[in-house]
C-alpha cells in the first residue's frame, strides 16, 4: 500500500464514487469522500462498510467520509466528481461557493442533459467559472462496481482535451486490476457512455419480449451503428466507440442483469408501462431521461436513430414494445453496410 | 406457407444445418436435408424431428430427409453445406463425383484450416472444379440454432465475390423473422465468424477464473481490435467487424452459456487441461483448431494478436490461465487507441 501521497476528494458515496475511492486508496491516495446523507457517512468512518450501496465489502481506513463540503475541499486541487447526472449543477453551485482556487474535475458520470442537450463536461464548463477550473477529464468503460471492489481485473478509458490531464488521472486510477487508458476524444466518450443506456433498455424489452440472443446481438449490434452516427456528426473519433468507453462499456450494460436500464427495460417488454417500471425500481434510471435527450440530438443533427426513435415511441407515446421491436427488425436495411460506409466516409473526409 | 418453390439440399443435419432447413421450409421451399446417420434421417423423415441437435422442435414435412447424397443432389443447383469444418474437403470430394453440372454452395461453416489456412470458401475452391461450381456464397451472424427453429428475430450477413449470388441467398432465407443482410466482404465475413471463437474461449476462461464481466467485456473489445487487425492485413473491410458477422456474432458467442467454446474456456479456467476439456465436451471445439491456425496467421502477416498468443500457449504449452489474462490485462497499451489508428491508417490508404 506504500506512504500516502496526497488527498483527493470523492463527492458522491453511492456505488461507483466508493470503489473509485477504493481503487485510489489501493494506491496509496487519502480520500475524502463526501456524501450528504449523516447515517451514511458515519457508517463509512465507523464500521467502513457502505452496504447500501455495496453490501459485503470491507473500505480501507484510508477512504474517510465528510459531510461538510468545505471540509472535504481544504487544500484539494483534484476531485472526482460522481454524483448522480440530475445533482452534478447544484453540487457544483455549492463548489463554487467554497473554492478559492483552480482545481481539475475528473467526473465518471453518464448521461446528456435534456433541453439543453450538454454533455457532462459541457455542463461543468458552463457552471464553474473558468478561474476555478483547470481541466475537465471523464473516466467511463466496461465496470461494475461490485467487480472493482473485488479487485477483479477492469479496463477503463480516461479522456480530456488536454492529454495531460487524462495522464494524471490515468497515474492516480491506473494499478495492476484497474487498467486505465488515455483516449483524447471527450465527446466521443461521453457520448459513448450515455447512449449505452438507451442500448440496455432496448436489449431489456427485447429479452422481456422473450426474443433471446440473436436478437438482442443484433440490437446491440444496430444500437453501436446508430451511436456511432451520431458521434461522428457531434465531433466525435468513430474508433471510441470500438473501444472500451463504447462497445465495451455497451456489452456489459446489455448483458447483465445488474444493470438498472436492462432491468427497467425488460419490465417493460414485459407488460408494464413506464410509471409502473419507474416506481417499481426506486431508483434513477438514467436511459430513460437520456432517451428524451438522443432523440432531441438525433434531429438536431439530422441523423436517423431507428433504436432512439423506437424507444422514444415506447416510453413517451405507449408504442406497444412488440410492434416496436418487430418494426425494428423489420425495416433494417438490406445491404448491412450502406450507414456504416457514411460513418468511414465522413471519418475520411474529416 | 405459400406454394412450394422448389427444391433446395442442405449437406449436414446438425442443428445449424436444419434450423436452416427450417427458415427455407417457412419460406416455401422443399428441401432435402442430408446426413449420414440412417437412423437420425429416419427419424426426421417419421416423426419430423431431430431430437439430439434440436430437443422439442416440430420440423416441416417440406422437409425431407436423405442419406443418398446423389439422390439429394438430383436436379438441383443451390446447395447449403452445413457440415463440421473438418469434414468439408470429404463432402466436396463426393460431390464431384456426383455432379454432372455447376452448382452455387452457401456454406454455413465456421473455421480456418490449419497449415493451410485456408478460410473455408477457399476450400471450396480447392477442392471444386471450376466448371462445377458457379458461385460461393458464405451465410454468418449471430444465430443460435435453437432460435432460429422459435421464430425468434435474428439477423445474419450473407456474402460473396458476386453480389447477384450473396442476392439470390437473401431471397431464399429472408422472412420476417430471419432477416437477411448483403455483404461483399467474403473475407471479413468468414475471418469474423471464426476468430470469435478463440475469444470465446478466451472469455470463458476469464468466467472460469472468476473474473467478472468487466474483465469479459475488455476482452471482447480488445479480441475485436486483434481481429480486425489481421482482417485489414488478410484483405477484408474494417466495417464488416463493426456488423452482424463480427460484433454481432461475437458478442453472442461470449455471452451465451450454451456456445461450447465458452464452455470449453471456461473449464480450462477452472483448472482442467485441455486434454480433460475435449473429452468431457463430447463434442468438436472449433476454436482450438482456429487457436492453431489464427496463431499461424497472425506470424505470417505479421499482426499481434496478444490474446491469440496467449490462448496459444494456455492451449498448446500448458501457460496457466490465471498468468495469461493477467498478463494480457497488464500489457494492454497506455493508450487505447494506438492499435485502432494503424486500422483506419490502413483503410485510408486503401
Amino acid at each position: 500500500m506504500g506512504n500516502l501521497k496526497g488527498n483527493i476528494a470523492v463527492l458522491g458515496a453511492g456505488s461507483w464514487g466508493t470503489a473509485l475511492s477504493m481503487v485510489l486508496a489501493d494506491n496509496g491516495y487519502s480520500v475524502r469522500l463526501w456524501g450528504y446523507k449523516q447515517e451514511q457517512i458515519d457508517e463509512i468512518n465507523e464500521k467502513h462498510t457502505n452496504e447500501k450501496y455495496l453490501p459485503n465489502i470491507k473500505l480501507q481506513k484510508e477512504i474517510v467520509g465528510y459531510t461538510s463540503l468545505s471540509d472535504a475541499l481544504a487544500g484539494i486541487d483534484e476531485i472526482v466528481l460522481a454524483v448522480p447526472t440530475k445533482a452534478i449543477r447544484d453540487v457544483l453551485k455549492q463548489l463554487i461557493e467554497i473554492l478559492k482556487t483552480p482545481i481539475t474535475i475528473i467526473h465518471v458520470s453518464k448521461g446528456i442533459e435534456p433541453d439543453t442537450l450538454m454533455r457532462i463536461s459541457e455542463i461543468i464548463e458552463d457552471e464553474m467559472p473558468a478561474s476555478l477550473l483547470k481541466d475537465v477529464v471523464v473516466l467511463s468503460g466496461p465496470s461494475h462496481a461490485e467487480e472493482v471492489c473485488l479487485r477483479h481485473p477492469t479496463t477503463v478509458a480516461v479522456s480530456s482535451e488536454n492529454l495531460e490531464a487524462a495522464k494524471r488521472a490515468q497515474d492516480l486510477f491506473m494499478n495492476s486490476h484497474f487498467r486505465v487508458y488515455t483516449n483524447t476524444d471527450i465527446i466521443g466518450v461521453e457520448i459513448g457512455g450515455s447512449l449505452k443506456n438507451i442500448i440496455a433498455l432496448a436489449a431489456g424489452i427485447s429479452d422481456g419480449l422473450g426474443y433471446g440472443d440473436n436478437a438482442k446481438a443484433a440490437l446491440i449490434t444496430r444500437g453501436l451503428a446508430e451511436i456511432t452516427r451520431l458521434g461522428i456528426k457531434m465531433g466525435a473519433n468513430p474508433l471510441t466507440f470500438l473501444g472500451l468507453a463504447g462497445i465495451g462499456d455497451l456489452i456489459v450494460t446489455c448483458t447483465s442483469v445488474h444493470s438498472r436500464n436492462w432491468r427497467a427495460g425488460n419490465l417493460l417488454g414485459k407488460g408494464k408501462n413506464l410509471d409502473e417500471v419507474l416506481e417499481s425500481m426506486g431508483m434513477v434510471v438514467e436511459g430513460v431521461r437520456t432517451t428524451k435527450a438522443a432523440y432531441q440530438l438525433a434531429e438536431k443533427y439530422d441523423v436517423k436513430m431507428p433504436i432512439v426513435d423506437a424507444l422514444y415511441h415506447v416510453l413517451f407515446s405507449q408504442l406497444d414494445p412488440k410492434a416496436a421491436v418487430d418494426n425494428l427488425m423489420g425495416r433494417m436495411k438490406k445491404h448491412e453496410m450502406e450507414d456504416l460506409e457514411v460513418m468511414i466516409d465522413t471519418q475520411v473526409q474529416k
